[in-house]
């Protein structure tokens, strides 16, 4: 039998180095190997964490879309904007608090680098497509569906980057709430 | 002065050309030299209209958003949807019936892509982008402003899906003022 040695809490530590070390030099500009070295670990250590520099700021996704599924198919509501209400609002499990700091250094790497932000794109556009799905499994006829979903993640991306703002405190399922009531009042 | 030789209607059959040749053998598998060769022309002169063979398919996206963007900055309504209404109306010029034949056929080859569906994401997130500016300037709050640009969006794309549709009839302008209704009448 293999032993593999488990650091406790190296995956956080290599997270932060990273950051730190995105933020001081770029991501281009930024070595596995110095993200380690910051971390005080070892390449082998983050290459058991991450696949790659990129993964370490796009990890989770599989998790966070996970949250928007399961809240559209385990809502009570039939409604399809009160289903996508539900579904952000399980979402918001995915940012407690304690991840604003974390979420606003990653989002300062990621709108300094073109590459992430097509990366970024394409996991919210998948998003879309993902809650189109969801919302179809629950009946909702095709068009409802894309643009209910395409409005959820339009809440989503303008809630995010208030709650991420300098100054900001009212916690993620606050200012969601808060974007989404906006929508209602701009649409109708 | 250096003589260049206008084919008439050379542009119009390039395009045709390009289509042809990448819904028989996909986008990367065609050449350059096979579009002028189908289209009876010159690859001198496919590069006269063309930078490559993926400008075929995405020229005249400037003048894409410049409706919108004049659509905005025209409007004499102060609402902000009322806005993006008169802005996605706007934009239905670029996309009379003739054109629906193209534009279907042309979906099919992105769809068929992965690199060119990107290309097409981030076409739209840029849309989204410089509505957000244009509602910026005529005075709408910055979280107003994003919501009512990515709505916009929203309903442009599912519109443009329906209209492209096997059997749809009616024209973009009739479909979008539909979508539009349902939003309104899902978010309300």
């Amino acid at each position: 039998m293999r032993m593999v040695r488990w650091q406790p809490g190296a995956r956080e530590r290599l997270q932060a180095a990273a950051l730190e070390r995105f933020a001081a030099q770029g991501f281009d500009g930024t070595t596995v190997a110095e993200i380690a070295a910051t971390a005080g670990l070892t390449e082998r250590t983050f290459f058991r964490h991450f696949a790659d520099k990129r993964e370490v700021l796009f990890s989770g996704q599989d998790e966070f879309e996970r949250l928007f599924v399961t809240g559209i198919a385990g809502s009570a509501e039939t409604d399809p904007m009160a289903i996508v209400a539900a579904a952000l609002e399980a979402a918001t499990g995915f940012f407690p608090d304690e991840r604003r700091a974390w979420s606003r250094a990653r989002q300062g790497v990621i709108d300094a680098d073109p590459g992430l932000q097509e990366r970024e794109l394409l996991k919210l556009s998948g998003l879309a497509v993902t809650m189109t799905r969801g919302l179809r499994e629950r009946g909702v006829d095709p068009t409802a569906a894309a643009l209910a979903a395409e409005s959820g993640v339009a809440v989503f991306r303008v809630a995010f980057a208030t709650w991420i703002a300098e100054g900001e405190e009212r916690s993620l399922a606050e200012v969601q709430r808060a974007v989404l009531a906006e929508l209602r009042s701009l649409v109708r």
